[in-house]
């Protein structure tokens, strides 16, 4: 068994005042409550002097936030040296500037007319390359690690656990979480995801992405995008991500609760080292 | 007990084969397994000569997706005429036509540079007007109303049901569904909602709207403009999703489940007519 190692690994912090607050109100017999609920704030972000989007998040990890949503859509290439991040909490900004001169006026326009912008969905640049790229084809999944990593990361404490209402991401190698972010947004977590990858260095081929979301299009192709191999979610699928996950040669497993998983894609790459009984538990 | 009327009901239809795929795959034991999952496709939306934006959607409905989106953003307007909405199913567009000359590209730029594309948040445009916009006081939510709709929402055969991995909205009167949308987005589903509303010239002041998604803050700001005073969900609240139906006097319940609930904002128009026992069944 892996232990996550605590130099990279990095968990919710529920406790955190600044990510919850309590509200007051009644329960169903007219008494009062008091229940815990997530926040949510705008987060501006800008490439060098340029603004690009304003984000909805609970706030926590801007500098990786910021850093992966920019990698994730493609305006940071794997060249680009970053000079700095800074971020203004006040303000809710984060600026990340690069050696590089960035303009993307064009593409901020290009956006609008193909995906628009209420939807979530701006594949007109999310798809770039997405049919050249290779994933690792020895990286594996033994059902072990699979049943080991669900029950982990359900009970490592999490927002989800305390509030409610929130997606979480988690890259994990073999059965051991890595790095377990949360925020309102799914495509937030993940780019949380792809921004601490970044600063920290760690390399995809190896690991495991796991999404309490659905196995949308979207969500297959931030994975591909962010090389790697297997998708994993308690969740469903969509008949789209799961054809661009066979494309891509993804593995993905959905509905994995307790001892039970279904895989539409890339099931090669699975090794059944824990036999479930017939009937067993799920 | 109010039944549906069946001029006006429009209820999920799972057996349509267009909706979901039947997927091939394995299981925890290494069987094969038949999944089906539902489909996502593009639809372009045109105002007039404008393309608008492409929503990826399961595909059912689509006038009342492409009506509902361009009046939840403000682009069709109380006294516009609408001439036409032509849908071709096999390229996949939606053109609305008015009397009036329609030009957005001013409207379409500042989204980009205010909220941006991927995170399905265009609050510079959604806000507008909403802090003078008064719900209907007189409205109320009886208990047995609530109990009653979440009951037979769970019993209404739907893609849910059939295939998960995707979201619904449905707008209610008393303790009967009337419309019941369903799509991978949950903003296509209550858009949907707001076009079939517009197309039958249904009314919002006494209805309730039910979401299986998140109170967040979008959600409540599109009942809010949508001028339905109560929104339930099963699931939980985000803190500005809160302060926002709090501002806007929007009765906002949430964890729905059987015969508990929380009410964080709006809940003098809750009529306790039910009553729990304590301990009662969850």
């Amino acid at each position: 068994m892996t232990e996550p190692n605590p130099r990279i690994s990095v968990f919710p912090n529920p406790d955190d005042p600044r990510l919850t607050a309590i509200v007051g109100g009644i329960d169903q017999t007219g008494a009062p409550v008091r229940a815990r609920v997530v926040t949510e704030r705008p987060l501006t972000l800008f490439l060098n002097a340029q603004e690009i989007v304003t984000l909805m998040t609970i706030g926590d990890h801007p500098e990786a936030l910021g850093l992966g949503f920019l990698l994730n859509q493609h305006m940071l290439r794997a060249g680009d040296v970053i000079t700095g991040v800074d971020v203004d909490g006040d303000l809710g900004v984060v600026v990340v500037r690069t050696e590089r001169q960035t303009d993307y006026e064009e593409k901020l326009k290009k956006k609008t007319r193909t995906s628009g912008c209420a939807q979530g969905t701006v594949f007109g640049d999310m798809m770039d390359g997405f049919d050249e790229i290779e994933l690792e084809a020895s990286a594996i999944l033994r059902t072990s690690w699979l049943y080991g990593l669900t029950k982990k990361i359900n009970q490592i404490p999490s927002l989800y656990l305390s509030a409610g209402a929130i997606h979480g991401c988690v890259l994990c190698c073999r059965d051991a979480p890595l790095l377990y972010m949360e925020d309102v947004g799914r495509h937030n977590a993940v780019d949380k995801i792809a921004g601490l990858m970044y600063q920290r260095t760690i390399t995809p081929e190896d690991k495991i992405l796991y999404t309490t979301g659905r196995l949308t299009s979207e969500m297959v192709i931030k994975t591909v995008q962010m090389r790697i191999p297997i998708l994993v979610s308690r969740s469903g699928f969509t008949a789209w991500g799961v054809e661009l996950a066979q494309k891509a040669g993804l593995t993905l497993i959905g509905r994995a609760r307790g001892h039970r998983f279904v895989a539409l894609a890339g099931a090669a790459r699975l090794v059944f080292d824990e036999q479930v009984k017939m009937g067993g538990d799920a």
